[in-house]
């Protein structure tokens, strides 16, 4: 039996190595290319192969696996927007993703942005690269003082606000669907604009809908508290970046924690050789502010996430080759 | 009945309006010098002084202040060792401090800085500034993942740990003196070898006395764990910063995060232009690795701290005043 990888990066090869020597019955094989017409011919003799990327899945490269006589893929993150299901469907594949891989790395890092916010650690930052070992007048807020608005109780959501209560935050939320435990504490309210209202902090762990598209806009800013911070660990097009440029030259909002962009893409992943190079004026705009943060769609990147990614991709992959039917088979019929 | 107040900072004045304005009988006057022999006559016509600074207090100063027949003095922090208790006996001064002002403003810092650490927000930063929008290979750890040892279990301590467990980390901890709750949950380990041994991360919230300086020495990081971190938000003598140079040049610290230093009064509450300016090697040593995090003893320096300072030193002020007997006065006796 063998599985062979696409795009595995240095940081993966740890827990690749720990796969395959826990599986010592397939043989693994990879590359760190993506998967392309060109190096699909590198799967030859696999069962199945695992991949990894951001640009589109061409027919062309699946046609080649076809041929190899593959038709297990496993992918190692959740979004699969980049196949097109037709071609999967017409040459025979199953696909599978790991739809949670560490709500944990995305929850902690948001919280992070929060505090990073209410400390002013860029101004800070900037005071110490210029020697200036003063505190004030770079007062910080806690925490505990706070109360942040979670939209969105789903895997991250929940773990968000577990950590804030921790730290003694007061926790408002709101979400179409329920969750049991959070309706128990009675943090729900029933609007957004009730959330907007009594939030100091608002979070974003919703997915992205036509229906939710810039869901933050000029209506919904003008909604919140004087001095808001905005926190999106979720998908860039949940903001309006206009309204929120808007936001922050008033005021109104005091400041932005963002590891998503609408129009990422232009910007992330690449190297521009200084934040004033970048090729997206309201991107630029974000990044130039100390009272913004920017991660470039990095919250997800732990040691555990990986490990996940890795284990739970491979397992699935291998369940296949088996003839089995993992619980994460992305339905392509829809 | 007036109360006089020194060193008033801009970010004092609106919690010290807010008591004026809760305290409508006292009369407040205020000003942004410290305390000496020039500035004392200015407390003329009022009943007790409010006061923080870190040079010393001259015997001048007071003797100006019981010219004036001023008998109370409430400083706004803790430490009182700039105050000759002899002066103060001589001149019969009652002197109150503010013990407790914000343990969570120090512990919510002291979580930060491990998180900063975790998720490599310095490298990222230094990327951000290149404009470079990648993440890897700059992966990050989790909190959850971690056993953090706690030394000291007091009033910051215990708030670092319920934050930490609001992550899902695990803790340990060791102090003297054993605290209930910390008892009952069973964190305690009975020697610091055992913390240094179990730890991921080591945190310090014990005071300073003669027989802890330096407690993290050579041995002391012998006995870590390889690639341990160590944040430091209580005295920076508890630490020895060549054992931590060492220690980091040999990888076996992998980051710390300090809010305090040896000797930091060489450095820090001023402006150096830049780090290289830094007069003291050791120091300057440390802040320029990206795996180390300095912060200027701002841990304290939160909103509600300083309202917390204003307030309850002019409430222990008029207390005396009043001729009451509030519960912070400093034993002078001693
Ligand atoms: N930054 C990153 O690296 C990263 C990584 C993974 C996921 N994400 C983002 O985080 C989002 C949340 O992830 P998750 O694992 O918690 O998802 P999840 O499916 O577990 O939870 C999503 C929650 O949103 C609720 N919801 C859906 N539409 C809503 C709406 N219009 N208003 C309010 N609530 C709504 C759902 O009921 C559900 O409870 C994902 O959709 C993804 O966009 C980001
Ligand atoms: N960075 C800042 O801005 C800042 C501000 C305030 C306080 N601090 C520092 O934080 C420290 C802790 O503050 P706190 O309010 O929690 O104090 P605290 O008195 O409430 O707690 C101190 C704890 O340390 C324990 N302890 C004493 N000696 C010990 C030893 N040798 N080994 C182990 N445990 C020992 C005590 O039993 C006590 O439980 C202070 O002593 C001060 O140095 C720093």
């Amino acid at each position: 039996m063998k599985i062979f990888a696409y795009g595995i990066r240095e940081d993966e090869e740890p827990s690749l190595k720990k796969w395959e020597e826990a599986n010592p019955n397939i043989e693994v094989g990879f590359t760190k290319y993506t998967l392309t017409a060109d190096s699909a011919r590198l799967a030859e003799g696999s069962d199945g192969v695992v991949t990894l990327q951001t640009s589109p899945y061409t027919r062309e490269a699946l046609e080649v696996l076809n041929k190899l006589g593959i038709k297990y893929i496993s992918i190692r993150n959740v979004g699969f927007d980049n196949f097109n299901f037709k071609d999967l469907n017409d040459l025979g594949f199953t696909l599978t993703n790991v739809p949670v891989y560490s709500p944990n790395a995305i929850a902690e890092h948001t919280v992070l942005l929060m505090g990073r916010l209410l400390r002013r650690v860029p101004e800070f930052d900037e005071k110490f690269d210029n020697g200036d070992f003063t505190w004030a007048p770079t007062i910080g807020k806690e925490y505990r003082e706070q109360t942040v608005g979670v939209i969105g109780t789903g895997h991250i959501g929940r773990v968000v606000i577990k950590i804030l209560q921790g730290f003694g935050a007061k926790v408002v939320a709101y979400d179409v669907y329920h969750n049991d435990d959070i309706e128990k504490q009675g943090l729900y309210v029933d609007s957004l604009e009730e959330l907007y209202k009594q939030s100091d902090i608002i979070t974003l762990h919703v997915p992205l809908f036509d229906s939710n598209k810039y869901m933050i806009n000029d209506k919904a800013i003008s909604q919140m508290k004087d001095g808001v911070y905005i926190i999106n660990c979720a998908r860039g097009e949940l903001i309006d970046t206009d309204a929120l440029i808007k936001g922050l030259d008033s005021g109104k909002v005091a400041g932005a924690g963002l590891d998503v962009l609408d129009n990422e893409n232009s910007v992330f992943g690449k190297v521009w050789s200084s934040v004033d190079n970048i090729p997206n004026e309201k991107i630029k705009n974000l990044a130039k502010r100390t009272n913004v943060i920017i991660t470039p769609h990095s919250a997800f990147y732990t040691e555990t996430a990986i490990h996940n990614m890795i284990t739970t991709s491979f397992d699935s992959n291998k369940a296949l080759i088996e003839g089995l039917k993992p619980n994460n088979i992305v339905d392509t019929t829809k």
